[in-house]
């Protein structure tokens, strides 16, 4: 990849910045995607939990080649990413209408990505700095976290067992992060508890970016095979907090795969079950979860473990990405305008 | 390994087998263990589904080993190969009573493995002939799992869509298996219909066993991760058929990880929830499903793969091999005897 820099040992912190990075230096504060210098700054994602390895990037290709490769995930850190993307192409003094598209064309579903490109080509077109406006697009969902975080905090108590699922947190939002908003508040304001991050099969977010979250904060929690859930379900979990992609406007969701599994478990058990996110995910298009189409990832991602194969040759897997959760499982929608019933989503409807 | 034979191209074909093995000369049905030529012969489980390794040993100790490090598994399975390696015992003139004790030391928990080589004791100081002896156990097995089968297999009909979980095949006992005993009858009467087998983490034992099984024979199916199961039950399953390892007297019953979580699935969406195992399964000294103690393995289990580190350094991770499924949750035991309901289960205590 063209442009790709290592950088060590100095990170310089951004306001507000808090997924927790230990180098030889002692503790550096950073942001999932910033911009630095001319420069579009990230952590590789995909080294993770191996190696925080962070890069940095000058050209505008570049960056939306790190979306396409997954280099950065998570919805909203994709939109960040392609706001910055915008900014370099405005510093180099690209052709705005071609940058828009290649950028765009990075990756297919990402709702948020069309979005901040559009929002970056408004306000260059009103003469706005460019990377004050990235900055703030970023800045506001990082704000959004930190809302969602300390509405949802007081939710949970000293001693709690918590369980998560996938990876809601700083690494897919800029910061803060939705799911683990409310667990970083809580653990910030002192109280102790526990967390379960399940792995998250096939692509394991669960193990390889939310338990190096919870790590890197220092937070007490422990990786568990999916289908453990329902054994530490049984034995007492107190509160079950996941994210959400798209959330419909009568209160079903869809996120990754096995969510739903857990909502099941946690109304069998009498168990809180909530969905963390911000109102720029609910999608009031969308009338049920019945219409959100699930997207089906290729085999080989269940099929193959670093490039080689361990299923029976002749044996097709199947790979829904995510699952929908019917309203009725969820006990709340933790937002940055409050926790929401799903009988209440229509009043925060824009 | 002392002993270690690779048999290619040649496999005898005892009576009634079913493990399907496709040679260069054709197919052969072979089980997952037997006695032939005075050597114990078995499939090395630990080689699929990359390739059907079959391994032959003339020494009982080496065959203690294959049962330590996991060559054969499945405790039926396990219970079959010691009586075969007290065969071999018995025909090198060992000191039997020595040999008992190394064959047991193999492995702590099984329970088969013991009674298997209580039984060798008991049948060689009748003066019985030990291969006949170790034949007969091994074909009793069988023959229960046939009649699982044929109790069974009426309850799927064409177009079914069938789940089920780990591995409770003819490779874990011997031939025919538990679980997939109606499925594979089912299937050899004609009728067509599809599996799901979940993939089940850590040890994937549904991926790499259960599908090889069902890919050899040539029936539909497909790998699922586990967390899908949820989102495949919510589109329509019509059946959960998974084995057991220990149920209690109450009918609450220890299986492997994973199989609660369908339990309760089966549950909210009214599939009908069955437990296929021979009547030594049960266990009427357990009164309840809380006193079986569940065993933890190894954190690494979860976070390595192939000898490789894929977890956060620093992260712990939780292993539980397996969980507990209360009775309510059980539509029915598919046993050798018939088909009982949880409250039915004192008709057989013998």
């Amino acid at each position: 990849m063209r442009g790709r820099t290592i950088i060590t040992g100095q990170v310089n912190r951004p306001a507000g910045a808090n997924v927790k990075v230990r180098t030889k230096d002692g503790t550096e504060d950073i942001r999932a995607v910033w911009f630095q210098n001319g420069s579009v700054v990230m952590i590789d994602q995909r080294e993770l939990p191996d190696r925080v390895m962070i890069v940095s990037f000058n050209d505008y290709k570049d960056v939306a080649e790190a979306i396409r490769n997954m280099t950065t995930r998570g919805a909203p850190s994709i939109g960040a990413t392609a706001a910055y993307a915008m900014c370099l192409a405005t510093l180099g003094k690209c052709d705005l209408v071609k940058a828009a598209k290649d950028i765009k064309a990075a990756r297919p579903t990402a709702n948020d990505l069309f979005y901040a490109v559009d929002y970056m080509t408004a306000e260059l077109g009103k003469g706005r700095d460019p990377v004050e406006a990235a900055d703030a697009y970023a800045q506001s969902m990082v704000d959004k976290c930190t809302a969602i975080g300390e509405y949802g905090a007081p939710l949970i108590k000293d001693g709690f067992k918590v369980m998560t699922h996938c990876n809601a947190g700083a690494l897919a939002t800029v910061d803060v992060g939705t799911a683990l908003a409310p667990i970083r508040k809580a653990w910030a304001d002192g109280k102790r508890f526990f967390v379960y991050a399940s792995e998250t099969r096939p692509r394991l977010q669960g193990m390889q970016l939310t338990a190096w979250e919870l790590n890197q904060e220092g937070i007490d929690h422990a990786i568990i095979p999916d289908g453990a859930s329902g054994h530490f379900i049984r034995k007492g979990v107190d509160m079950i907090i996941v994210g959400a992609d798209r959330i419909a406007a009568n209160g079903d969701f869809a996120n990754k795969i096995g969510t739903f599994e857990k909502a099941v478990l946690a109304k069998e058990f009498g168990v809180p079950f909530y969905v963390a996110a911000p109102i720029s995910t609910f999608d009031f298009n969308t009338k049920t979860g019945e219409d959100i189409v699930i997207e089906n990832r290729s085999e080989e991602e269940v099929t193959m473990v670093k490039g080689k194969r361990i299923a029976p040759v002749g044996s097709p897997a199947l790979n829904p990405a995510f699952d929908m959760t019917p309203a009725r499982y969820v006990t709340g929608f933790i937002t940055e305008k409050g926790i929401l019933r799903p009988d209440e989503i229509e009043k925060v409807k824009g």
